[in-house]
């Protein structure tokens, strides 16, 4: 009997213009072919620092405890959720898409009690409704979705921070989609957790997610009654090793990742963070303007459009997958349908870090307009009817 | 003010002769630089298909629920016990090293009661000792180390799956540092839950941590009466995105340290399982001689030596940190320290994955040689002192 043979990896190149990852920067897969060190090396212990200092950068703020998970940005969701809540917590789930139902699948797997406020998905969560929870609970930390990768909106956060903390709640945000691409202070705003991902507007492999906490989360994490139930992402331990000069070894963290996030930190400093935000801004009001010129409609409330990723309805007269599959198939272009109830009925189109550049809004929109008229020609019927519609 | 310029990264060279990492083979490094695809690309699917089977081949398994999970080896273990575990579970962790230590503390934060059955570091745990704690609990599982990092030791398992499963317990084996190099038989051996990690014997880069579940495991699994208290590290519903054709997403994958696994893993399979453990056998034995010639002592008991690691005390003579760095700055090469208890008293060398061979077995006995000699030239006292001592 023969044995299966296994071949050498060969992927194809694809444009990732989807809700993540995005394609990796050229200089960041550089140093991820760099020679590896132990986790203890005294080399890599100035990457970690640096690194450490970088994302500080990133995130807007002075905060000690700063640092990127060993996991992808929902380990970054649930060390942020699983360090702060106690059994019986009660925490006030914002939820406007997919990964706010996460954040309440996961605060109750914590133990804890998920008072959620839902707005329609593609909405903004309005602040009334937050302090309205506040009133009437005890709650011990809000946390709400910066950049909803589901639907592309972007929540305001100043309103929702200020009430959050005049009942004396913290706050925890999920920057998945945001960091790196899409303005965001973490300390300004007065953001206690915010969490994000290596693979998104930071241009690096997924893998690793960014953590910060305020000094008034640590100290409601380190006066906690009851240890944190996950030991991999307690943040009291994985601190020794990250960010204390001793060093206590805690797990063995991937370092050619961190290698790599220093070098898409590294290029976001270069490129100062507030000219990166406002390319990101640029290019995804280009696409925006030009997905409309071929009538195609946003699902997003456009007045809270996220600079990183644009929601589209799908047109009633093709199929998502039949579009997607044509897009990669012939294009090398991936972009992304929807999650959950959102399910074939929009794409998410992806313009972070790396790919935020007018070359590929081009090269999307033509992809695109190319794509919906072979669509729309093959079905001749349909085609007879939408006549009257300006598809490109 | 001047901005900080963070250079470009320009880590050392180093041979990883310690407990892990070990250095990633040239072939793994070149994958890990391929055009990135999004984590539900068609091309990533067959890459997850082929990893698993690669999986199944490394872990001697037929195993349905064979994959990597997305975090270091410690994710591994806590995934391996947070999903078996429910609140007053009582497990039976086998403690001779460190990591026994690390799978105790992790049981209770499961909510789990944590029957500890000891062993003096660097000696096996006893079969009959697990007997008496089966018989005086009522356990849902025995955890126990297979190669313990910590100290060298490789710990038989036959005998202790055999009393486990008289018992009706699940039997739960990290093999962190075993898989790849060492013999380990899941099927044959009766393990219900093994785990490892991808930067020891499989000479990747440290980020992923392969688990293989039985049925037996599974259907304890599914039939817990609360939820597995961690989200992320869930196997019921990871197992639907990695092994079920149509890919429910959980979370996104480290794509590369996909490809970097499944490129590590064929490199096992073209080799062949059988011949990478002689291998192992063979280089780690050529090393224990040399090191012995040379007056030093193997702390683990002879016996049951692992092939992946050894544990040797360091002379009174001379300062663990002294010697460390001496072999770090003068010759690039790194080896570990002892952990714990063993801390400042013993060396661990490891010989894993593309790391196991003759050259590096040379290497480091002459790099030793070396240093223990200058070393002992520069306190000129102690030299005197231990004159009828043979050191090399």
């Amino acid at each position: 009997m023969s044995r299966k043979v296994y071949s050498e990896l060969n992927p194809p190149q694809r444009l990732l213009l989807g809700a993540g990852p995005t394609n990796i920067d050229p200089r960041v897969l550089k140093a991820l072919s760099l020679p590896i060190v132990e986790h203890l090396d005294p080399y890599f212990m100035e990457v970690m620092d640096e690194t450490v200092e970088l994302l500080r950068y990133a995130f807007k703020t002075n905060n000690r405890m700063t640092l990127p998970i060993s996991g992808s940005g929902s380990a970054g969701m649930e060390s942020a959720l699983c360090n702060v809540i106690e059994s019986g917590d009660e925490i006030i789930v914002c939820i406007n898409g997919f990964f706010g139902e996460r954040i309440s699948e996961i605060v109750q797997r914590c133990g804890g009690k998920s008072i959620e406020v839902r707005a329609p998905w593609g909405r903004i969560i309005e602040r009334d409704f937050v302090e309205e929870a506040l009133a009437n609970s005890n709650a011990k930390a809000v946390a709400i979705v910066h950049a909803e990768t589901s639907t592309g909106i972007l929540q305001p956060l100043k309103e929702i921070s200020n009430v959050t903390h005049e009942y004396d709640a913290l706050l925890i945000v999920d920057a998945v989609t945001s960091l790196g691409g899409c303005e965001l202070f973490v300390d300004e705003w007065g953001i206690d957790i915010c969490y994000s991902a290596s693979q998104k507007c930071l241009s690096c492999p997924p893998g690793l997610a960014p953590i910060t906490a305020s000094e008034r989360a640590m100290n409601v994490i380190r006066n906690r009654r009851t240890k944190v139930q996950s030991w991999y992402l307690d943040l009291s331990t994985i601190e020794k090793y990250w960010l204390e000069s001793n060093r206590v070894y805690h797990h063995t963290a991937p370092i050619l990742l961190v290698y790599a996030l220093r070098e898409g930190l590294r290029l976001l400093y270069e490129e100062g963070i507030e000219n990166r935000w406002m390319r990101h801004k640029r290019n995804i009001q280009a696409l925006i303007r030009g997905l409309e010129e071929r009538g195609l409609e946003i699902f997003t409330d456009k007045a809270h459009i996220c600079p990183a990723v644009v929601a589209v309805n799908v047109p009633n007269w093709v199929k998502d997958e039949d579009i997607r599959r044509r897009l990669r198939e012939e294009y090398n272009i991936a972009i992304s349908g929807g999650l959950g109830e959102l399910k074939g009925k929009i794409w998410r189109i992806g313009l972070m870090g790396v790919n935020s550049n007018e070359k590929n809004v081009t090269l999307i929109l033509n992809a695109l307009k190319n794509s919906l008229k072979i669509k729309t020609a093959e079905n001749n019927k349909n085609l007879q009817h939408h006549t009257n519609r300006k598809i490109y």
